[in-house]
């Protein structure tokens, strides 16, 4: 791979600095370490095992997956201890017994008194441990009951001895644009699951996990306590919405999408790349933060802001559009021009590709690691 | 396969029906058919050897791509009248020379000289028929030269024999409500492309491709002359955003996200879906539409809009968020409920699935298709 660079790669390819991960992995881990609580990244983002091995070093070991696919990938690397985080249904209930069967500590996530009794029924009959943890919702009013609800203790008693604890997900802490918004969040998040966590303990359940976590409140959380475990996961890799609310450089960013310039338009400014919309996403999440991105920020070759403000403004399939601020610029972007793109959410940029190209600061190519993407 | 069915499969995942894929191209064969021009398909949508068969039943034969990892496909399949309608980098010359060499009449697209000459020069020097159109801007502003620029004199002196006609796209039609306004920008399109072929003919260039088109356009234009071919491609599948400018029933869309049930909130009326942000895309195209559909219209596992206008109002990445018009709809959904969900802009939303699960107006999977991905 010495001798790859950059400028060999098809373009769009997605690019990952490795020095930035490894300062993001640091960051976080120093964030939430310091409330003595564990650390179990989330690998939503990511879905790459040799991201996971460099999240978890130093960590207690554990991750979280957004799917059952994630879940068997890393089942493969031999991760065994995992947080599936999405509601469970029924239906799943056989893949994810399978991989315990392998020997997979994999905890499943409800807030469903139908689907807990499924998975109790399954637990019983098998003879198998299906530990499960109750969603709690903490403001964000997507899933999960609400931590002082008879609701809690219904899909608890339901879940009887499967149950181990509660996790929730402050989502909303990305309607926030400072740190100290967050902190608000990162509290509401710890009050709602340590209720929660409390309340399942008057009522006998042996309570082990009580898990909190996005990126803004797990790095800017004030106090932890009570708490077991938090669980990030887009801090590893950042974007255009999450370094304006930490207040993070640009070059926090690690993941970039390598693109080449397939039109020039020299009396408008504009140029056009071969990221368009499945490439960058269709996001938009910096709409709502103090500055809007459009579909992402251009950055030259070596992932340098070197053209200003220059946004991707329009993205269709295959076409990014963007306009520089100097029209002077095009004539540093000939047809063919190589250039990277930083983008509003990354997490669903990456879900585009299948597979990184490592570089260390250069444009040189030191290793591809490949993603799992799909269900 | 004859005994899976849509309640076997994992989700989210894509379901097709067969019928109404069929019917979609009938429409659009009848409509473009009545001017006397070819049908090209854009395969850019479906990318699935399996619909690109059917979708050139009866017509010339040829298909347009917006990858070369599409062009490498339908290679493979058998598929050797192929255009790449997406501006070529000089970097990208080699592999499409490769497609050349193994007999594929690949037919290249650009809008810029600098490009024209790397591939003129490659031609001269393989001693390869490297043929090429010059893409011309009708009025969207995204790539292409003015038809009556100097510009595209001189792309095509810079590609000599190479040259080979014109491409257009009006993907402003994408602005349109109405079939009326749709056919005003169809003959944008004709009108760009007919005179850009003149201008080319009397400065000595063999023009055998006029090529124009976008799914609005190519059904509803009034008139075609001059123009060799049309090239549409979401009218497939259609989605929500195309049948409000067609006015086309809801049953007019061929291809939607099955889904489950996660997590259920009565008192709000409201289900989380398996189908977030990265099933069902980001794209919110019907935003500007008559009628918004949030992130997605939310259907029965038969593919009836039996819960009203219920529709995807969050799509994070893994979640997406429905609210049900009446309430009381909830107690028809509990978690493991399987639903199907149509979506805004189908080319981005197949993007994230590897295959189609195929149906005949049943629930019995009658077939799977793969799609190819990526780039």
């Amino acid at each position: 791979m010495g001798d790859s660079t950059l400028e060999t790669l098809a373009t769009p390819a997605l690019v990952l600095d490795r020095p930035t991960l490894e300062r993001n992995l640091t960051t976080m881990a120093t964030a939430v370490g310091r409330h003595g609580v564990r650390l179990r990244p989330h690998l939503k983002t990511a879905k790459s095992v040799e991201v996971a091995r460099r999240a978890i070093a130093g960590q207690a070991g554990g991750i979280a997956v957004s799917t059952l696919a994630e879940a068997d990938y890393f089942a493969q690397a031999g991760f065994t201890d995992q947080l599936y985080a999405v509601g469970i249904t029924p239906q799943k209930l056989a893949r994810a017994a399978a991989l315990i069967r392998r020997g997979v500590n994999l905890v499943l996530t409800t807030d469903d008194v139908g689907a807990a009794r499924a998975i109790a029924a399954l637990a019983t009959a098998e003879g198998l441990a299906i530990r499960t943890v109750v969603e709690v919702d903490c403001g964000e009013h997507r899933a999960g009951v609400a931590p002082d609800s008879e609701q809690l203790l219904a899909v608890a008693a339901a879940l009887g001895p499967c149950c181990i604890g509660v996790m929730t997900h402050g989502g909303h802490s990305y309607g926030c644009q400072t740190p100290a918004e967050a902190a608000v969040v990162a509290e509401s998040e710890r009050v709602a699951a340590v209720t929660a966590a409390e309340r399942l303990r008057s009522a006998g359940v042996a309570v082990s996990m009580i898990s909190v976590g996005s990126t803004p409140t797990a790095r800017f959380a004030n106090r932890l306590d009570g708490v077991t475990e938090a669980r990030p996961g887009v801090y590893m890799f950042q974007d255009l919405f999450q370094i304006q609310l930490a207040g993070d450089p640009l070059d926090s960013i690690a993941v970039t999408v390598l693109a080449s310039v397939t039109s020039v338009r020299p009396a408008e400014g504009v140029v056009l790349v071969d990221a368009g919309g499945i490439a960058l996403s269709k996001d938009r999440s910096t709409a709502s933060a103090p500055t809007d991105y459009g579909y992402g920020l251009l950055l030259d070759l070596d992932g340098q802001p070197s053209f200003g403000r220059a946004l991707v403004e329009r993205a269709n399939q295959e076409h990014g559009v963007i306009r520089l601020p100097n029209p002077a610029d095009c004539a540093r972007l000939p047809v063919g021009s190589l250039v990277r793109i930083a983008t509003n959410h990354i997490c669903m940029t990456a879900a585009a590709f299948d597979r990184y190209h490592v570089v260390d600061g250069t444009r040189t190519i030191t290793a591809v690691w490949p993603r799992v993407n799909g269900w």
